[in-house]
C-alpha cells in the first residue's frame, strides 16, 4: 500500500470523512439536531414517526403526510411466514442482537425486488426496515420466553405497537411515550461507528438490506450499542444506591471503564441524557419501585466524584447509554435486548445515510500502511521448520 | 460536528487510516503480498490451508502444522440443521449473496459460545467462518436447483470439497486446482471496502460473526466484489469476441463504466489478473469450448483500445474481478454466485484482519461536517404545510 497518502488517526477521532444533512452533534455546548431542528424541541413534541419523515423526505410531515407514512409503516409490519418459523428453530439462548441481524439481512431473501435481480434502495426500502425491525424485537422476545408471536396492530402508533407486541396488552399512556422519545433519541447521530459501517457498504452500491445489516453489526459490540446492555448490567451487579461508589472503585481498580460514562463527541453532558433521565424517574415513580432510577443516579454521581478524584481536569458525563438502562428495565425489557431497541431507532438515521451516500456516491476505500515482513523469498513446506518460521 | 477536524477525502482515496502486517498492495509496481510473500510465489505453490495458516497464525505452516488446520477445517464444515432448514424455506430466486450474508450471520445463533453470553473472536472462530462458508454456498446452489445438499467429505481439500458438494463428484484435478488457485489470490488484499467494513466492525468489539456478516454486506455491491457477477453479465450481453469492441463503445456511450476494468489501487495491471487468466485459458482449453475466455480477452483488448481513444495518456486494466468471470463460468458455478465464492477467498482475510483490529483496538468513529439547514424554531402539526416545508 503506498505510504504516501496522508496518515490520519486510526480511530479517524476528529478525522472528517464526509459530510451529512441529516443531523448535526455539537460537542462542546452539548447540542444534537436533526436538519436543524433542536432535540430539546423534538423529544418532548413529536411522534417517532414525525421523526422518520423528517429524516427520510427532509421536513416534519404535515397531518396528511404524518397520515399516509403511519399508514404504509403499519402495513409493512406483518414478518415474512418463514423467517418466523425460522426464529422458532433458534436456540432460546441466542443473543437477541444475532437474532436482530440475521432476521433483518434474511428480509432481503423475501422482498420481491431483490428476488428480480433488482436491488432497489429509496425510501419506501427504508420504511420497510423501520416498519419491520420492532416486529422482529417483539416476536424474539415471546418466542425465547416460549410464546407465540402477537400480530401487529394497525390502529397503533410505533411505539404502543411494539410494546403491545411483545406483551400482548395495550401499554400505558407512560410507557407508549416512553418508548416514543426514547427511538425518537436514538434516531440520528451523525457519523456514529454504525452508521459509518452503514455508509461504508453504501458506498460499494449494496442495497439498504446490506447497509442496516452492516450497521447492525457494527451496533452489537460493547465500544458502541452494546453499552447500553453493558449499563444495564451494572446496574444488576450494583444493586442498590449505596454500593454504586464502592463498584465504581472496584471497577477502576480493575482497570475497567464505567459503560455508558463519557463520548467522544460531547465534552459536556449528553443532551439525550437529560431527557432519558427524566423518563426514568417518572417511569419509576409511575411503576411504585424507583430502584433502577435510583442505582443509576447514583453511579452517574459517584462515578463524576470517582474520577474527577483520579483526573480533576477532566469531567466525564452520563451518555445516552446510560440512561436507556433505567428506562428499559422499567419498562420490562430484558437487557440483553436494549441494544436491539435501540437499533429500532437507529434504523431511521441508518436509511437516510445509506441513501444520502448512495444519492452521491463515491466508493469508501481507504489504505493502510504495511507494517509487516519485507518481501521474502518463498520457502516450500518441505524445508519449514517451527523455529524458522514461528511468529 | 466540530468542523475544526481534519477534511479528508470522502472515498478516503489516498487516506492512511490504520496499519496492517497481513497484506501489502504496492499499486505502482503491481505486487501484491502476503505477510511478506510474493503472490507470484503463492499463487502457483500453495494451497488455500496454507494462506489461511499464513494469514492466521503469521507463518506459513510446516507439514504437522498444516495437517491440524486440514483437520479442523474438516470437522468444522457441516452446518446447524435447522439453518439448513432455514435455507428450504427460501424462495429460489433470491439473490446468493444475500443468502450468504444471512446464514453467515445465523452461525452466531448456533454458536455455543454466543449462547453462554461469551463472544469468542480468536483463531479458531475464523477457521469456523472458512469452513462453513464453501458449506452455505454449495448448499445453497443445490437447493435452489431442487437438489439435497451434498454432506462435506473431511478426505478431500477445501477447494475440492467445495466442488464436490456442489456436483457430487470428484472434481477434475484442474478444477480443484482453478478453485484452489482463485482462493488463494481473493485471500486478503489490504484495507478493501469490505475488510475495512469488517475492521469498523470489529472496533465496537463486536465478535467474528458480526465483523464477517458486515464484510459480506460490503462485498454485494458492484463497485466491490459484485463486480465479479457484472462481469459475467457481461460476458453474456457480449455472446461472441466479435462483438466486443461495439459492446464497449455502446456501454461508454451509455455513461457506463467496463466492470472488471480499473482499480483504484493499481497504476499497472492487477498481478491478480495475470494469474486468473492464465487459468482461464487452461480451463477453456480443456473443457474444449473457449469461449468465455475469448470474448474476455476481446473484451479486455477492446476495452484498453476504446478507452485509450478516449484518454490517451491513461491506461486502464483489468482486475481481479475481470478474469474471474471466464475462470468461474467455465467451472459451471452461475454468475450471480461468482461474488459469493470471492467471499468463501476473503473470508480469510476479514477472519485475520477483525483480530488485527481486536488485538490492538481503537474505536473507528470519524466526524462529518454538517451541511444541512441551520437550527431554527420547532414548527407544531398544525402549522406545518407542505409549501412551507417542502424540500
Amino acid at each position: 500500500m503506498s505510504t504516501t497518502g496522508l496518515v490520519v488517526d486510526r480511530g479517524l477521532e476528529g478525522v472528517v470523512v464526509g459530510s451529512t444533512v441529516l443531523s448535526n452533534v455539537e460537542g462542546t455546548i452539548g447540542r444534537l439536531t436533526y436538519r436543524g431542528y433542536d432535540m430539546d424541541d423534538l423529544a418532548p413534541n413529536v411522534s417517532f414517526e414525525e421523526v422518520v419523515h423528517l429524516l427520510l423526505y427532509g421536513h416534519l410531515p404535515t397531518r396528511d403526510e404524518l397520515d399516509a407514512l403511519k399508514h404504509e409503516l403499519a402495513s409493512r409490519r406483518a414478518l415474512p411466514e418463514p423467517l418466523v418459523a425460522a426464529m422458532q428453530s433458534v436456540p432460546k439462548t441466542a443473543w437477541p442482537m444475532d437474532v436482530l441481524r440475521t432476521i433483518v439481512s434474511g428480509l432481503a431473501l423475501f422482498s420481491p425486488a431483490n428476488n428480480k435481480g433488482e436491488h432497489v434502495s429509496d425510501i419506501h426500502a427504508a420504511i420497510e426496515l423501520v416498519a419491520k425491525m420492532t416486529t422482529i424485537l417483539a416476536s424474539w422476545d415471546r418466542i425465547r420466553r416460549g410464546l407465540e408471536p402477537v400480530e401487529p396492530r394497525a390502529d397503533l402508533s410505533h411505539a404502543a405497537n411494539f410494546l403491545y407486541m411483545r406483551t400482548g396488552k395495550m401499554p400505558a399512556q407512560i410507557e407508549e411515550a416512553a418508548v416514543n422519545t426514547y427511538l425518537v433519541l436514538l434516531a440520528d447521530h451523525s457519523y456514529n461507528a454504525s452508521t459509518f459501517a452503514a455508509r461504508v457498504t453504501a458506498s460499494t452500491r449494496a442495497d439498504l438490506y446490506a447497509s442496516v445489516t452492516s450497521a447492525l453489526a457494527t451496533l452489537n459490540g460493547d465500544l458502541h450499542g452494546g453499552a447500553a446492555s453493558a449499563s444495564y448490567n451494572n446496574l444488576v451487579a450494583i444493586g442498590s444506591p449505596a454500593r454504586a461508589e464502592a463498584f465504581v472503585r472496584d471497577e477502576l481498580a480493575k482497570g475497567h471503564r464505567i459503560m455508558g460514562m463519557g463520548h467522544r463527541e460531547y465534552r459536556v453532558r449528553d443532551p439525550r441524557a437529560r431527557h432519558l433521565e427524566a423518563i426514568a424517574q417518572k417511569l419509576s415513580n409511575y411503576r411504585g419501585d424507583t430502584n433502577w432510577y435510583a442505582i443509576a443516579r447514583s453511579l452517574e454521581d459517584a462515578s463524576n466524584k470517582v474520577l474527577q478524584e483520579a483526573k480533576p481536569d477532566r469531567k466525564i458525563y452520563a451518555n445516552v447509554d446510560f440512561y436507556t438502562a433505567p428506562v428499559l428495565a422499567d419498562l420490562g425489557l430484558p437487557g440483553d435486548e436494549f441494544t436491539c431497541l435501540f437499533a429500532c431507532g437507529r434504523v431511521a438515521g441508518w436509511g437516510a445515510h445509506a441513501l444520502e451516500q448512495l444519492h452521491d456516491n463515491r466508493l469508501i476505500r481507504p489504505q493502510a500502511t504495511y507494517t509487516g515482513p519485507p518481501p521474502g523469498p518463498f520457502i516450500p513446506i518441505e524445508q519449514r521448520s517451527v523455529a524458522l518460521t514461528g511468529t
